[in-house]
Parts: structure tokens; C-alpha cells; sequence
């Protein structure tokens, strides 16, 4: 699949069926995070791959919109350095994630971001240590509803160029 | 090219071909941003795409490391709400950029993200409200060094999977 249909076709998938994903897709899916870009390349991230059932379960009640955690076949938690401590900290981490993200669809492998509003109880869950921070976590899974892989963009989920675009200054 | 190969073999251009790049290429890089995944499908973003060199001259000076800018064929300033207002505006913003970023690679086309610290600046040369906030603009053109756009990856780029990936828990 090529870039630019990967990006047009692409869309978010929350319900997925309950086989598990081969190690080269999970593998595949963690490089492509791995080999991001990020500032003065930095990689300042570390991630937790998770498949266990139960750990899935547990996360997935760390944020309001987070339930599809529980189905998902492999969470990737996205740890980063302190948030707050500098803006291209969670810039950084939107990269890996599109890059983990685009890499699954072109494997047929659906994904959604969810934001984790409950820290302590991440890491508690997760036991990672206090120089790293959890906010958004990765759910990939074969989609539920198969043909999303697939099916045309859908009319009016994204804003047109005329809308979004300034050309030179605003 | 293939998602993943676009992935793999994708590297920082930041010394570029002066030579424009044509108004498809333009538009197919944008339309990679505005297709972007955001947190609630928010596309909390505006695009300010830059040709005139003076205004990318002028932009080049923001940032201690953004004097690329200047001599890029296109730029793209991603603006966004307040970044210190939720953890999703940059994370947001990071998906948009990577999109555009491999889209353009998929084109041939270079790119490297610039921090701008000159906040106060950027909103004089680009005259946006101030409801909206500059911190990342990319840079696009035609890479100077044209093997840079085949080359095998760097060795020792970035950290290897063991380096970089937890099982289960930390």
C-alpha cells in the first residue's frame, strides 16, 4: 500500500476481532514507532507493548474513552518525559504514534489512540518509574467491521484544504 | 513506496534544491495534514503554507535550529490552540506532521520540523490571532543531496527494539 492512499483510507477502528496479532506484525508495528523522527532525535520515548488480557483490562479503565483497551490485540503505551517539561515532547510522541499507525493499516491492522487521565493508576499498572510519564496508549487489532480496511474515506470526516489552509501569511 | 519503506528509509532534508515544488505536490502534502488523525477528530490545526522567500527568510530566524527554513521550498507552520492547554494539542499536531512529512517523502520531496522559540515573532511575520500558537513549522523542498531520497538508513540512527520496548510491564 502506498503513503498517500495508507493516509486516505485510513480511519479509526475500536472493535476488534479477538485473534491475536503474528510477533512480525507486533514487531513491525513497534519498529515503525522505533524509527521515527524526532527532535535533535531525541527519541525520547519508551514503549510498553502489551497483549496480556488482563493488563489490557486494567488500562482500558485509565481514561474516559479508553474501553476499547480492552478488546484491542496489543496496546502500545507511549511513555515520554515529563509532558510539561517541553513542547515537543508530546509533538514527538503524535509522530511515533502516526508512524506505529500507518504501519498497522498497511498490515490490515486497525488502531486508535486513547487518552490516559488516571497517571498514578498507570503506573501503577504498569510499574514504570517516575522520570516517565503516560498519556496516550495505542489499541491495534484486526478491525471487527473488516471491510474499514478498505472502504472509501468517509464523506465530511475531515475538514476541506480551503478550511484548513492560509497561504504565505493568515 | 510502501508505508513501511517510506518509514524505513525516510531521513531529515534540510538543505534543499532551489527549485519550487509544483502546486500537486503542494496541495498532496497538505492534504496529507488536513487528513490527519486527531484526538475526538478535533483537527485542531490551522496550515500556513510559505513560498515567498522572504517571509521564509524572515521565519528562519525564530529558532536556533530553524535556519533551514530559509532556503525550503515550501513551509508549512502548524498552528494550534494553546499547547499548554491539553496534552492532545501536540500530540495532534505531531500525527499531522508526520503524515505530511511521508507523504512528501513518498514524492521525493525532503522535509525537517523546526522549533520556533520566538513566539511573539512568528505571530508578527505570519499575522495569526491570538487564539492560535506557532511552536513546529516543517520545511519541504527537493533534497540537495538527491541519493539522500534511496539511501539505506543510517547505521546507528536510532535506538534498537530492546533499547526501546517493554514487555507487559516496565
Amino acid at each position: 500500500m502506498n503513503v498517500m492512499d495508507a493516509i486516505r483510507l485510513k480511519r479509526a477502528v475500536r472493535k476488534f476481532h479477538d485473534v491475536p496479532l503474528p510477533d512480525d506484525v507486533v514487531h513491525a508495528i513497534l519498529n515503525a514507532g522505533r524509527r521515527s523522527q524526532s527532535s535533535k532525535n531525541n527519541q525520547a520515548w519508551q514503549f510498553i507493548a502489551i497483549r496480556d488480557r488482563s493488563v489490557l483490562k486494567a488500562l482500558s479503565t485509565c481514561g474516559e474513552w479508553a474501553s476499547h483497551i480492552a478488546g484491542a490485540a496489543l496496546c502500545v503505551a507511549i511513555l515520554t518525559p515529563d509532558p510539561e517539561s517541553k513542547f515537543q515532547i508530546m509533538f514527538d510522541a503524535g509522530q511515533a504514534a502516526a508512524f506505529m499507525q500507518l504501519a498497522a493499516w498497511e498490515l490490515g491492522v486497525g488502531s486508535c489512540p486513547a487518552s490516559l487521565y488516571e497517571f498514578e493508576k498507570t503506573r501503577e499498572i504498569l510499574k514504570f518509574p517516575a522520570e516517565w510519564h503516560l498519556r496516550i496508549a495505542l489499541s491495534f487489532g484486526y478491525p471487527m467491521d473488516e471491510e474499514k480496511i478498505s472502504a472509501p474515506p468517509k464523506k465530511g470526516g475531515r475538514r476541506s484544504l480551503e478550511d484548513v489552509v492560509h497561504w504565505e501569511k493568515w
